[in-house]
């Protein structure tokens, strides 16, 4: 491996011999080691028994990448836009990773500039809207869909699904829209497998014990990620890497085990809250797809022993320098409630001079002479500088540069601090309960067959009084 | 005005009696009766005494609003582009107010569908790989460039305005810079009207007694909008709308505070997390502007009183329905520790049917028939329902529709909710200490004459453990 990009983690600012009381003493973690212990042993036993599939994905999909590769390799120059068809971890992590590697305004580039790939949409709501304006802007005939969805029955992605197949197959008929189309979903079970038999669209295979939420090492990321160009081998070393470190037996040489170990008691000192804030534009949608991984991972509402809990750390997003504007002043002064991620890039892809110009302006002509790139480090630095002299714990973790090879490494750090959190708080990583109640009351309104009784319930349920309505 | 343009306001589950025992009882109301005739109070003798010049926003603006328009109608043609350069507040109006009211691909859209009006692009981070990237895909010759900041020292701003203004002095001079140059500052004190007065570039005022974060509804968010083809006069209407209905002395029929009064009692219950959560992709930066509003108001060290508090409520953003894929795991099964905002719309801008097709498989062929647009409600509905039967405290607001006068009344809303808030908390709405020891630090990193000291300070700090890195 290159050196040069290993991420750094710097967690001296959760300590009390820093910020003082409301730090993490050193002695917090000893007493929690057989908590620490009984996780890593569960973590090795999980990982042998096959119980963590996503851990295996840096090594085993040299196929499924070559099969990407060359479908990409296909299709190049035949299409100007790719639109990915999905929600939640299916969106976030596509999205994440084209803003962290390409262009910031990469679909306002011109094709020459995008190197001939095609332009890339998420749509990852079911708002109306949404789908209308996007046909404002694409035309179909020269646009990819990829349905994203493992079970081929999530109803949002589906319907859009059900929605731009009949606009294809009225505009260009069945044997082109086979073109147009493609699958990501599950090997065996479902109704994508069904309908793609049945009209003949590609697929890719989503891997059986890999869930949602850590699926962007899948497929379910790589196929968008190679469509734009990105290099998803390197992403895949990249995360490689990071296994590597995350087998280290020492905590003190685990980043993903420290994280997860500091969140941890960090929560049981009271922080209910852990914010995530990137210092890089580029960087600004990896929180977003770190809170669904944290939020949907770690909020249950029993643990592994069926006991009633209602756990759960709520991910907040930030984003420096523009949030020093926003959310600072109350992670400086208010409750000792939260932790703060932040996260650094070490060279910016672009180096941008401030001139000296407006000498006779003090208050402004200091900034002459610098950098942009000096001054969003110096920010950084002094938030974190802020924090540590206001007694909020901070955490910083540095990417040497944004590229594949550290976005794989990130994406794989925090997949693997998030399930660790989770063996620290006894909860179960991988499955979502709380998310049948609502889906269940909207199969019911919608009519969905075996769900009457659901109905009924609903339709029972007591009514809203006028005067706490305004 | 139009009472189908009404703004809802629903709090039923909020309620112990609809949620039972972690719910808002109608008790803790009158519990808290002298602390709201109080808050009351001093509400109107500050607007009296002119300290709460945000409220006068919607009546003073008329000269303003007509400078502004006949601006706009003037640079009508001449340009492609409007850049916002500003941070915080100055640029998460713009942003917010623009993804609300305008289609949702605005920039991508072309001239024609435009209305002529030109590209919006916001610039509210000194990432170096930004302004590099937007040169990528502009053209600065045919782009008018919009410096906000009520000092003029603002050094995120500033050093984008030093850098831009020297491009365009190099590639156009100064004669033809003058046109593409506009300044949003304060009336009397600051850099930029020294520079404007030097350079004869266009210059509109802020409103001297009007923070940042509530300065959407001065030029600072006029402009940009106007600019864009908004009606500007229609969304102060909207907000003159919502100045009346929170003027209502009954508290059962003022949303505002009423929204505040929940939120005060339900923190004082254990909630120090809100959630914002609108069910349309419209409405989704609303989410980041009002995060700014409420995190930078109510989080405070002292109290009005001098005493150390560390109060304030962590502001957290979700989307409908795309965030039940992320995080309603999280809200209806982790700690009972916030409230959910829900906001929806009566009706969206399009319609959506959703086709009859593949009637051969149950498990989506219900779908079929239905719209999108009853898909989206019925899941907000849902997921309200499952926050019900998990016994969470959620609230809804309903924009009849998303237009100039339904945001204007949005924000108002939200602004005077805020600053009640801050009252009930006994902090101060309008200023920002804490964020001063991250400015300092920077300046001194940074050398700014007269911050020696502090950079003596910084230098003498307790250098980082090897141990406490990875």
């Amino acid at each position: 491996m290159d050196k040069d990009l290993k991420i750094k983690f710097d967690f001296n600012y959760m300590m009390e011999d820093f910020i003082g009381e409301k730090g993490i003493k050193h002695q917090q973690i000893n007493e929690i080691l057989h908590k620490i212990v009984k996780a890593q042993e569960n973590m090795e036993i999980k990982r042998k028994d096959g119980k963590m599939d996503f851990r295996e994905l840096p090594y085993n999909q040299d196929e499924v990448v070559e099969e990407i590769n060359k479908f990409v390799e296909d299709t190049k120059g035949k299409i100007e836009n790719f639109v990915v068809l999905g929600i939640g971890g299916s969106a976030l992590g596509p999205i994440a990773v084209q803003q962290a590697v390409n262009h910031l305004y990469y679909n306002e580039l011109t094709k020459e500039k995008r190197n001939g790939c095609p332009k890339l949409y998420v749509l990852d709501n079911v708002d109306p809207e949404r789908i209308v304006a996007l046909l404002d802007i694409i035309d179909i005939e020269k646009t990819m869909f990829n349905v994203v969805s493992k079970s081929g029955g999530t109803p949002e992605t589906m319907s859009q699904f059900m929605i731009i197949e009949k606009m294809l197959l009225d505009k260009v008929g069945q044997e082109k829209a086979k073109e147009l189309m493609v699958f990501t979903t599950d090997k065996e079970k479902g109704n994508l497998i069904k309908i793609s038999k049945q009209k003949g669209y590609k697929m890719f295979i989503i891997p059986e014990g890999v869930g949602g939420r850590f699926s962007q090492l899948t497929p379910v990321g790589l196929l968008p990620a190679a469509m734009c160009g990105i290099d998803i081998k390197e992403m895949l070393k990249g995360a490689a890497t990071m296994d590597e470190m995350c087998k280290a037996h020492d905590i003190f040489e685990n980043p993903a085990y420290m994280y997860a170990i500091l969140h941890y008691i960090a929560m049981t000192n009271g922080a209910n809250i852990s914010v995530m804030m990137p210092y890089a534009d580029s960087l600004k949608y990896m929180s977003d797809w770190y809170a669904q991984l944290w939020a949907e991972s770690t909020g249950k509402k029993y643990d592994t022993e069926g006991e009633v809990v209602n756990r759960g750390q709520t991910p907040a997003k930030a984003l420096g320098v523009t949030d020093q504007h926003s959310q600072l002043q109350l992670y400086t002064e208010g409750p000792f409630d939260k932790i703060v991620v932040l996260m650094g890039v070490g060279e910016y892809k672009k180096t941008l001079d401030i001139p000296k110009v407006h000498e006779d302006i003090d208050s402004i002509a200091f900034l002459g002479g610098h950098t942009q790139n000096e001054l969003i480090s110096l920010e950084q630095m002094a938030t974190e500088y802020a924090l540590l002299k206001s007694g909020r714990m901070n955490m910083t973790i540095t990417l040497p540069k944004v590229c594949e090879h550290t976005v794989g490494q990130l994406l794989y750090l925090l997949e693997v601090a998030t399930v660790f959190m989770c063996e620290l708080l006894e909860v179960d990583s991988f499955n979502q309960p709380g998310v049948e109640e609502g889906k269940n009351a909207m199969y019911a309104m919608f009519g969905k067959p075996g769900y009457e009784e659901k109905k009924n319930e609903l339709m029972a349920r007591p009514e809203k009084m006028e005067k706490y309505m305004i």
